[in-house]
């Protein structure tokens, strides 16, 4: 495995993640549904559902509140497993609470696409 | 990338995440820290804390209290990505509660191990 490549899989991964976190505090749904991967076995883990499948998770996008989505990112670690495979781990604060919001992204034919999300209050 | 190694890749992480769990409910705490990535940069997110690195999860699992551990699993999916990457994804019930735990599992020199984990309460 050549470093470089993990390099770049890392900053083209913490470019997606940018983008995934100013289209979640927006609700720009097209961009939200657009970064997670289209297939069955995506998994999202949210405060109160858990759903499976690419889509339940667009179902559930659709009915999603605009409201209180605002959120100050404290930290995150881009870790590249491989050329293919980073993860993006982050901390955010919400009003007082605390948010963790774990995610898998997978390099795919179309671009980086999150094949497995997790994310709770603590 | 060959399908039967995919499907040897799941079968391992499989038999990894069950002995994982039942050295959870055991408070088996060496299973545990082993079944941990010795890394810096391991990550888990529990129901309370964020912890960053295998030196501050070993410090978490030494002061845990036994008690209150049991859980029943209602749905586990194991989601290899490649032949050294699988994600286990899982909702337990642990008396009303619902209890979310993702883990991506590597391949690395000893065997399986946890790089990354999230678990919460609904």
């Amino acid at each position: 495995m050549i470093v470089a490549d993990l390099d770049d899989a890392r900053a083209e991964v913490r470019e997606a993640f940018d983008r995934y976190d100013a289209a979640l505090v927006s609700n720009d749904i097209g961009v939200l549904d657009e970064l997670f991967a289209d297939d069955p076995r995506t998994i999202r883990f949210g405060a109160g559902e858990e759903l499976f499948g690419y889509d339940e998770i667009r179902e559930f996008r659709s009915r999603r509140s605009g409201q209180g989505l605002a959120r100050t990112l404290e930290r995150v670690e881009i870790t590249p497993l491989s050329p293919e495979v980073v993860l993006a781990n982050a901390v955010f604060r919400r009003d007082e609470r605390v948010v963790r919001q774990s995610q898998v992204w997978m390099r795919l034919e179309p671009g980086w696409r999150v094949v497995s999300a997790h994310v709770s209050t603590r």
